[in-house]
């Protein structure tokens, strides 16, 4: 690590993100068609190491069920607009309609309906009717509410996700979730984050996760850093990440912690990068919501954009560029990274001469960063 | 320290700025409502860790009186208008309307009628009866002759505030303010700054300050860059003049002078960094001049800007976000970090596990270079 | 070499670009016009160390010839528009006519189009008549297939180029290229790449190569960055391929491979540095697609940017500023860096003292990065 | 010296520019009234360390004698139009009025009259006759040819100033200048340059020069950079050029040769950081041409913008801002470091408490590269 002395009475490591570095070539090569992207979690199968992010704006029980077929892992949202509302699809419609002034209001008081269990399962049950791999996400907060309707209703995997979620948090209002016990007691194979360092994400893999979500704030970072002045530059928070699967390996007599990138990573380039620093898979979120097919109409969101206090993120626009199919599997639409995702990842691979996608977590790469012109 | 060759003939430092740097979540986290932000110096206790700064933008006796209400410290500027017009409200309301070619020329007219000792008196007057506690700022050039008249309309902390105040000045001309003497004579806490170094800092905390501002002018970096090569990247000034407060403490056998990080906060996310490197408390200008209350209207300047042989700043045009009480405690109403800064505050801390802002002095940071696209 | 650690899990490289160096002047100055630049590859004498890149945009058989005459090295793509159409000029027309929104589609339509063995003979045929020296190039894709043609069509130098080029291809469905073999039984002198590290390179040089490539994606960088995460900086690049080649000819007993820099420079100032950090000659795209007789017609254009799945680069429009002479030899038209390339060339070398190319190698330069502003 | 390893087969410094440093105040102030910016070099005093460029857009007769009563030393250009035109008013009128597409080709036609020896000697007269220091500039190509005609026509400082001036040309067409015999032989002081680094200043101090110019390329840096990929960030070059005045007054037994800084100085910010690096006075051209009496009118030109060849600079519009008192003298007409040179050169020396240029040679500085937003 490079610590630096900012000042006297202050040190901080030199930290890297995805615009820092870059995947070098290296003296081998490989056929495109010869690589293999497809990611095993615990019992489950895909063939694409891709995650949709639980978010409004990109999964809904049908997209879930698409993405699903197209051969990655889609989260629902369980505290969306989904399981608030019997039909939101006309919010959905509102929220892409609305003008740039009143779209932090308006949404406060969307977002603002209560949770109703009942729907969470009846959405789930959708999902599940396809055939799809299931997966739901709650906050730390909503779990103890709502785990055992989740559930209940059958879902394969589950997702605990927060901006930052710790192993250790402290409340004297109300009994803070216990993790360990929880994991340990639920049957379900549980993801759960964001992490941004080795130590919380050692401290999550040690309460039985199966898979940690790395990042912070999910698709929100420029407004982060200038709101709570936190940010988590993703190369170096995903090699952190890796280094504690490395050891928690060793720590624990052999058990994998699937290390999934989650933000930041809005071209192929970036999830490229991503795995190249130890990802095993990817989340996301803006880059599905470019999809034609998008709940987000074009447009893209996270809870912290109707935050009712401290909105940190907002409603953006991020157009519909192609199918979902376009933008997974191609054939790509234009030259910036914003479709064909797996195809570029699978071009890299072949390129620096690597198989799969743990092989290429060795890739070489260099620190080099990007000035944008 | 470091130290970097520049030539073979210099070496520099490397310093960093608050965008040069960023906070890291941790392995635990925290409900904000468990967060206490409130901050003591002297006998004076404030709900909240912010002082106003002594500018006619910012602070008049009646926004005075509506901040300390709201929990912070107010600062009024006893060189500005309050103290040299009977009714400064014509003169607020022209500047905030000057055309940006005659600004500078206009305001240097302004300001150049005499500071009447009689109004100090009044104004400070004004503050005291409403129950508020009462802080007045003089430059080091007025300390000696303006002081006993803000003694006597008793102040409660006495603020001694220029671009860069030493404890030892040179001049041939008078007798320069034995800073040592007068703070030991005088019975009020005294405020004194700016300092940017270790070495400047310690050498003010040996004169019996109470606090130090840490900075260098206040709200114009910029053009104080432009104009005379200096800068004092905060981070790095903050971090250094924190060290200055632990080894003094040391020295002195446990006295404990507050670092006040005085200029360059004008979102949430630098306030909160600022904290991060050291900082007991902070001074605001511009995130301040923001509220619809404040006497700027909606523009922002410094005494630098009227300068009558070499102006070093400009009036800015901040424009008008909210109330006063909005930006300083919320709700947020967009963001980018200029409203709700103490909610920002509390959530940085509750995210990152810490309890008050002397703990939070000791959170991880990473430097990260800010890349504004 | 500067290993950074990007997180506990990742090591990399600093790498550095073109815009990252500077060359300085030394101690010791020389008369421009005593300054020579000519190359010498295998038999093969050149006036200009320049290389006319095998792009439809810069080389058609008659710029070729034209730029042959001036001194240079044109390479014909026996993969592009001349070989795959009796005329191709009304679609070189077509292309730098179309809207920007259907290039891409439309591109990919006309480079479907197979490429007719005949024509690769008439074409380089048509050059070897002129008396200028014959090269072609195929990607190593295509190189089984026809490189018989090419060699019997009489070329003096065969160019195998592709965006990266290994010494060692895995594919389970094809025989891949054996370079080792293939350059040993061929009689022509081959140039190959692109290679952007000392290894890849190296492993080129013991094929028996008599040049090599050093980039990656030939003129487009920065989408390739997007897409696909990977970057080869070329000051970096170039200065590892220049230390195998020291280091081969220790290993083989005296063979110098040609460092040939591929990518990135479309100023003289970037060629200069190219020769600064180690190149031999440099292979220019967008800088010769600036001429008013370039088949480009203004814009440029490389094979990524009509690949049918992935396409990575775009059609870029150039210009047409000068004539061939007035890019190559002046005299200068502007001050920008793109008109009289070897006059700038000749004045960086009699400025530093130095007089021909190679001893211009070892020219000093610093690391200081340029700000665009 | 931080030597970087910019690839395996090459080496690099790190160099720093302007707006890589800033000045630190330090925990001693002075009165600006109290500080003294004197310079004197041989039998010459100035009041002011400032030297007007030779260069038509800054120095015409009229204006030296201006410029030299306000404190300062001018240098005509003995190459320029004061010395081939009768009369270059209606000249400097037309270039000024120039369509920027015709400015180079028009200037080149312009610059093409021959030099006339009896206009040399009729300009240094006539500012001779003034009263004021009498300095003029030859390229080093020129001065064997003029040189006596200059001294003949009495100046006492003789300058001779190029891009890159070496102690050692090498040139087989003519004898080069012997700087050293020409200088020993001269009853004059020469200034002479540009050097860029420690071993090319020493070896022209070893040459018996009064004082060294550090620089290169005088105002065309940014062209410069893009056409010759040379560059000498100026922190570096004057902090090495300084060492070098110490280590050759240490072998030359007390001799203090003056460094003069050349180029990158338009802001005042920019002349404090040249002291600070070492500089004993600075050589101003763009911050001097935006005179109201300037001879350019608003426009800004080197000898490289009228290359006939290799034109590598451009007439600059620079602007007409206020006099040349207020310019050097004051008062501040804006913040931006444009005008009152000298007033702020004073307040950064007494804001850090130096007293002397000498002096403030020694302030802290800091590496903290500027971030233009």
């Amino acid at each position: 690590m490079t610590e630096i002395e900012i000042g006297r009475g202050k040190r901080g490591r030199r930290a890297y993100s995805f615009d820092d570095i870059a995947v070098v070539p290296s003296r081998r090569t490989r056929d495109p068609e010869e690589v293999s992207v497809s990611w095993q979690i615990d019992a489950y199968h895909f063939d694409l190491p891709v995650i949709a992010a639980p978010m409004d704006s990109v999964v809904s029980p049908e997209t879930a069920i698409a993405f699903g077929r197209l051969g990655g892992l889609p989260v629902l949202d369980l505290e969306g607009l989904w399981t608030r509302y019997d039909d939101p699809t006309p919010l959905l419609a509102e929220i892409a309609a609305l003008d740039p002034a009143d779209a932090t209001r308006r949404m406060q008081e969307i977002y603002a309906a209560p949770i109703r269990a009942e729907l969470i399962t009846e959405r789930l049950g959708q999902i599940r009717d396809s055939g799809v791999t299931v997966a739901g996400a709650l906050s730390p907060q909503r779990t103890q509410e709502f785990w055992k309707t989740v559930v209940d209703a059958g879902v394969d995997l589950f997702v605990i996700r927060g901006t930052t979620v710790s192993a250790e948090h402290v409340s004297s209002r109300s009994e803070p979730l216990n993790l360990k016990r929880f994991i340990y007691e639920l049957d379900v194979p549980v993801i759960v984050g964001g992490a941004a360092s080795y130590t919380a994400a050692l401290h999550l893999m040690r309460t039985g996760a199966a898979g940690v979500l790395v990042g912070f704030g999910g698709g929100a970072a420029h407004t982060t850093r200038l709101t709570l002045g936190i940010h988590a530059p993703m190369a170096s928070a995903i090699a952190d990440v890796a280094a504690a699967r490395r050891d928690y390996m060793d720590e624990s007599g052999g058990r994998y912690v699937h290390v999934i990138a989650d933000g930041g990573m809005g071209r192929s380039g970036e999830i490229i990068k991503a795995v190249a620093c130890g990802a095993d898979a990817v989340m996301l979120g803006a880059a599905l919501a470019r999809a034609t097919e998008a709940p987000g109409r074009g447009y893209h969101w996270g809870s912290e954009a109707h935050h009712s206090l401290l909105p940190r993120g907002e409603r953006v626009e991020v157009g519909a560029l192609g199918s979902l199919e376009e933008i997974l599997l191609g054939p790509g639409l234009g030259a910036d990274g914003s479709t064909n995702l797996i195809g570029a990842l699978k071009r890299a691979m072949a390129t620096t001469g690597y198989s799969d996608v743990k092989e290429f977590q060795r890739v070489e790469v260099v620190v080099a960063p990007y000035q944008r012109s």
